[in-house]
């Protein structure tokens, strides 16, 4: 059984979009939270409301039971967490650290055995579902970490998530998190190739996805994604960037596991060529541009 | 406006698991129905409940206001319509020709020029859904044709689908069809390389699909599919040797059209892997079968 430590103090480094939104959450359940944003006009909001802002991560990790992480790169995670005055060398002895930033499982797997050498816990617990998501409360969160840690952090990750899964030792939360978007890579490649093909076969590709769009072919992203994709909207729901990095971090692990993933490695190509072209602040469904007007010599 | 014609004559060639409940759905409904199967046996229950066999396609055709075929490849599609005796050359003068196998749009295209000549309106109408949804009468119906036809032909459809659209001229069904494995194709890619990755990093696939199963990596392929692959079942709910012929269809369409789809040559070569290995009867879900136990010499 979980207990409510409704006095527990929970420190927040990274405001972003999603990081504000689950930060917000975690202070209005009662938690005395300090946060950090390395721009710190992102800090103003929950400031205003009642947080303590710091002027560290460290300074965040001095002063939090559990520690909470959502930052954009594994540099940066590694950065915060193992550099001389990071989270690891300042947070109390018996704090709980959980990154939930989407990240490399072997850095968790680090973080984790260097954090157990100081007497702290660590959890990798990235995230899906969007700002939409994190707003509501309604993330699914992936968990990977020892099982004590696990229920002490549960009453905190209850505030963001509805759907907590917790799949193994360290490093689990993140490979779960790989899978999710190896998933996606290739379903992207199906979304926009069944759309191009679609118009450039004359069909009016609205039409065709009212056909499609309950059967077998059907996907959060043929369904969600396609409409914008038809609409001409490229808007970043999620950044191009960072599924590129998602995907590069995968491609690393599969390597090291001996696993080939052609799929994944042709979407990683693909979104490339949509970040040499200066999309990267696009989002996701901005893969339709490779295929829409294609690079010269790219084929097609 | 459309107007029901119960008295209608329909012919249905092609019993397979999929022709045999849309026949019999029609024939409830109160049409008189002629069918033909190349193997005869498959026609037993239909001609039991009321149908009568007829010999060949053409003694279907000469016996009915509508033909409907529903067989395996396009070889089959264009013998049955465009040989000597076939369907085109044994119609009745105002007759319907509803070609419902997926097939070639090109052939398609033909087929309804070679009709017009002899008077008779020819659609393309490849379905979604599969078995389930064709004795449920709720397949998804893609149709190409000419409007007075398919307000005819309309009735009849109804009988078999619930979400019927028109996409434009002779061919637009069978390229609404292919838009349609377009995104399967790579789609399986990516429920296949998420479910390996994750048992090869040690995790509980199943738990993986409980966490990522409703988010953006969700699709009718990874949580129907998915969940067969990690029991090991294989079944044909559509068989590897069909999607392969869909597949390559779609490749020389899009070749057709100076369409590069990387995603769908690479869902191609994967399948042929498969094909080789001798699983061409199995469901597409065996597609892992390829990542599972990769080929000698395949990478991986």
């Amino acid at each position: 059984m979980t207990q409510t430590r409704s006095k527990m103090a929970v420190g927040f480094i990274g405001l972003g979009i999603m990081g504000q939104h689950m930060a917000a959450r975690i202070m209005a359940a009662g938690y005395a939270l300090s946060v950090y944003n390395r721009s710190p006009e992102k800090a103003a909001a929950l400031v205003a409301a009642g947080a303590v802002a710091a002027d560290s991560p460290g300074a965040v990790s001095q002063a939090s039971d559990v520690v909470i992480t959502m930052v954009g790169y594994p540099a940066d995670v590694e950065e915060i967490y193992l550099s001389k005055d990071g989270i690891v060398a300042s947070a109390q002895s018996g704090a709980i650290l959980i990154d939930m930033t989407t990240s490399s499982p072997d850095l968790a797997a680090r973080i984790a055995a260097q954090a157990a050498a100081r007497g702290l816990a660590a959890l990798d617990a990235p995230v899906t579902g969007g700002d939409v998501a994190a707003r509501d409360g309604t993330l699914a969160i992936m968990v990977g970490g020892g099982d004590d840690a696990f229920e002490a952090a549960l009453p905190v990750l209850e505030r963001m998530g509805d759907r907590i899964v917790h799949l193994g030792g360290h490093g689990a939360g993140q490979h779960a998190k790989m899978a999710n978007q190896i998933a996606i890579a290739s379903t992207m490649l199906g979304v926009c190739e069944s759309l191009i093909y679609a118009k450039a076969a004359g069909l009016d590709a609205d039409r065709v996805l009212d056909a499609i769009g309950k059967g077998a072919a059907s996907s959060f992203l043929l369904n969600g994604l396609g409409r914008k994709i038809l609409q001409g909207d490229y808007s970043a729901g999620f950044f191009v960037h960072h599924f590129v990095k998602d995907m590069s971090i995968a491609l690393i692990e599969a390597e090291r596991m001996g696993l080939d993933l052609p799929g994944l490695a042709l979407a990683r190509r693909q979104y490339q060529r949509l970040v040499d072209a200066g999309h990267s602040q696009d989002g996701t469904q901005a893969l339709f541009r490779v295929y829409d007007a294609p690079a010269p010599g790219a084929g097609g």
